[in-house]
């Protein structure tokens, strides 16, 4: 079902054989763990592994499948959690050595939400420093000499070596769909504030998005749904009023097509290629799909996004830094990263009035995409712009994917590309809150494309 | 200048003779120590104090003042911090014994801005337990047979006795504002989102207000004024675009005068009598006051609000106490308070859809609240049913101050009143966003009322 990865698990899958009793979440962890044991050395996905509290919590998922009972719809589902989370048995270090050791005393609202539904938690996920920090240890499943992307790097790697069928991690620019773009599984992020950010550990409040990375669409909408629908998330719309299952495949009409300067500077010939047939193989299954020299709104949309806004835009998350990161460099000087630095003293420079003015543009910037927008199932453009670079010195481009985090727009990054024997993802972008049509949307391109 | 409680110490006021050289933050300091000294064994108003170490910041502060280089308009001011508020150098304990001894490694986001500042962190202040619980150890300082209110308890308590120049506060229901009023001083509680909570225990995020409490007007706003312009507070509007002095005195045309509920249900005559001389005072001014018997839209709010909204509002908190404190329950069993344990419970009973549902109608009802408020310069009531209640079983009726809590209002108590010889407050509510305006106002009333 998906050639592009044949590693990947997935919980949706077995899901039938807990309830019929042909197989178990403590076997399904099982072979995780042969996985895990088999590939970890390699891929440094992981900080820390918990799998004696893994196998007691898929025990006691087992005992309650057996009982027909299971807690809610991700009981005895393998999770990882990225290591900016807070979790109460295991430390959460930010991929900081200024947080070395650090152990929480309770669990973020995300794990805790998991963990009362019954999920495995298996363990905590390698992070780039503060999720903002330049690159790490973890290497790519596919070819251990690219990177895996980041900042969610070993929530990406974990899932797309099969490793666990689904991992939490976090998007303030491109951190959760660049590394589902390189590793070949599902990446999705849902409208900002849909998933609850609290005991996360914070870039940018108003930038922050929680991010599933799946191995299977499956997974990764599960997961959301039950975060979403559990957690007591404050303010916020739910990705739907009756989430608990994945919307039904549901072809989209219009989609528009966006190329954004990333296109025009970043995209080598064999992404070019793969992109145009994959949207050739889009319109001939009849689907309408418009761009900047045959539609109008598009042309707008792509003016818009190249108008200085992303630009001037991380001056917002920049001013959000000062808090706590000030305290950060003044207490550990040279243990944070230089660009954390550098960012901490942009930040000084920022005048409340030039961030309310960015605010205010930002929000005037939403109203004109949510009309522009009207006339279309979605925006289609890489997730990335090409496969995940060779080297690790850094964690690859951002270019195609600050447009939806900024705008908070729900996106999907598609394991639907090859390129150079690597995966590419397509990226998905939909109304802010309409994150369950959108879903259907990308069901459906899983099922027509990905074959 | 300030009858009705004599005791208050305004660091607004030493300020000048700070830049002089005739006063030092260090002497005004031991001022506060002395009081302190004297009246802390009865109040307990404080969890923690750190006097070496405010010695030292009040030091710094004199040395900067000597060198004619201040670091902000709140550089040498002593603060009181809420015990629900994280500070790197003393336990953060929630006023419950599940955090007791429980030491946070950096700043709350309000407490770095403050320190930035230069300001002087003397101690921590008692609460109820997670600012939500039933009552604590502190005691009136006009009064010790009477409540100080809470939940921000040993804030309210150690300003007005004079012990420190200003604390913070917070206020979900009415936390703010009760203590201020049954201690004779002012509580200022923002628009909703002005000031930032990144670091402060969360028990409702679309309902928590930081608040200031204030022996003057003058350093409530300070105060507000420096955390709300360099905290780095994300997505928020500010005080005002210059918010660095107090704005000048402003007389209002007109006001709505809010009965509520609790006006008929709690309020004796002693108190009422009260609140008619002092609205008698204001017309005499020229002040235009109107009710729901004279004007359309004054009685419209008094219906809206009496429509059952609040009470169905109360949901919205309830289902955001998911976390962490059911957590809390989970692990520390009866260490939590039966209403936090009660209120865990109820959670679990509210759907999604039904917070969905309650979110829309707070947003419906504050739509409607700015067009109501558009032809005033505010709305005022009682800050409390009357003068702080005798005996220390509860903090007191929470009453007339949840509609502009639950609104999201900007809130002022002043000490304007005395009943059986204690201090109540008046509350003057705002528009929301225009919190200059109504301390201008404010600083009006405090100014030709207040004498």
């Amino acid at each position: 079902m998906y050639p592009y990865n044949p590693n990947v698990v997935s919980f949706s899958h077995a899901l039938p054989r807990f309830v019929s009793g042909k197989d178990t979440p403590r076997a399904f962890l099982e072979r995780c763990i042969e996985i895990i044991s088999a590939r970890e050395p390699a891929l440094k996905a992981f900080v820390t592994l918990n799998l004696d509290a893994a196998r007691a919590a898929a025990d006691a998922a087992t005992e309650r499948y057996r009982a027909k009972r299971p807690l809610s719809m991700v009981d005895g589902c393998p999770v990882g959690i990225k290591d900016i989370m807070d979790t109460r048995d295991m430390p959460t270090q930010m991929g900081t050595p200024a947080f070395s050791g650090w152990q929480p005393r309770y669990d973020a609202a995300c794990v805790q939400a998991l963990r009362a539904g019954g999920a495995v938690i298996v363990g905590k996920t390698v992070t780039t420093a503060f999720a903002c920090g330049a690159t790490n240890v973890t290497v790519n499943p596919h070819d251990a000499q690219r990177t895996p992307g980041g900042s969610s790097s070993g929530s990406a790697a974990s899932v797309g070596a099969g490793m666990l069928p689904v991992a939490l991690g976090t998007q303030t620019q491109g951190s959760t769909l660049r590394p589902a773009s390189y590793c070949g599984i599902v990446g999705f992020k849902p409208t900002h504030g849909v998933l609850t950010m609290q005991g996360v550990h914070p870039i940018s409040l108003t930038h922050d998005h929680m991010g599933v990375l799946g191995g299977t669409l499956e997974d990764a909408w599960r997961i959301a749904s039950h975060i979403s629908l559990t957690s007591g998330n404050p303010g916020q719309p739910f990705l739907q009023r009756a989430a608990d299952k994945l919307p039904r495949p549901a072809k989209p009409k219009r989609l528009m097509r966006f190329y954004s300067e990333g296109w025009d500077k970043e995209v080598e010939p064999a992404t070019r290629a793969a992109f145009e047939t994959l949207l050739k193989e889009m319109e001939r299954s009849g689907i309408q799909i418009v761009d900047r020299s045959s539609d109008p709104a598009a042309a707008e949309f792509e003016d818009l996004m190249r108008s200085g806004f992303i630009e001037r835009s991380l001056d917002i998350t920049t001013y959000e830094m000062k808090w706590p990161y000030t305290q950060y460099v003044a207490m550990h000087g040279e243990m944070i990263e230089q660009r954390v630095r550098d960012r901490v003293a942009q930040a000084q420079n920022i005048s409340p009035a030039d961030y309310t003015a960015r605010l205010a543009e930002k929000a005037e910037m939403q109203k004109k995409v949510k009309n522009l927008m009207r006339g279309f199932d979605g925006i289609v453009t890489l997730a990335a712009s090409g496969p995940a670079p060779v080297g690790h010195a850094h964690t690859g481009s951002r270019t195609f994917l600050v447009y939806a985090t900024f705008l908070g727009l729900p996106a999907f990054s598609l394991p639907l590309m090859r390129v150079d024997n690597q995966p590419v993802g397509l990226q998905l972008i939909g109304a802010a809150g309409k994150d369950g049509a959108l879903c259907a949307h990308a069901h459906w391109m899983m099922r027509q494309l990905g074959t």
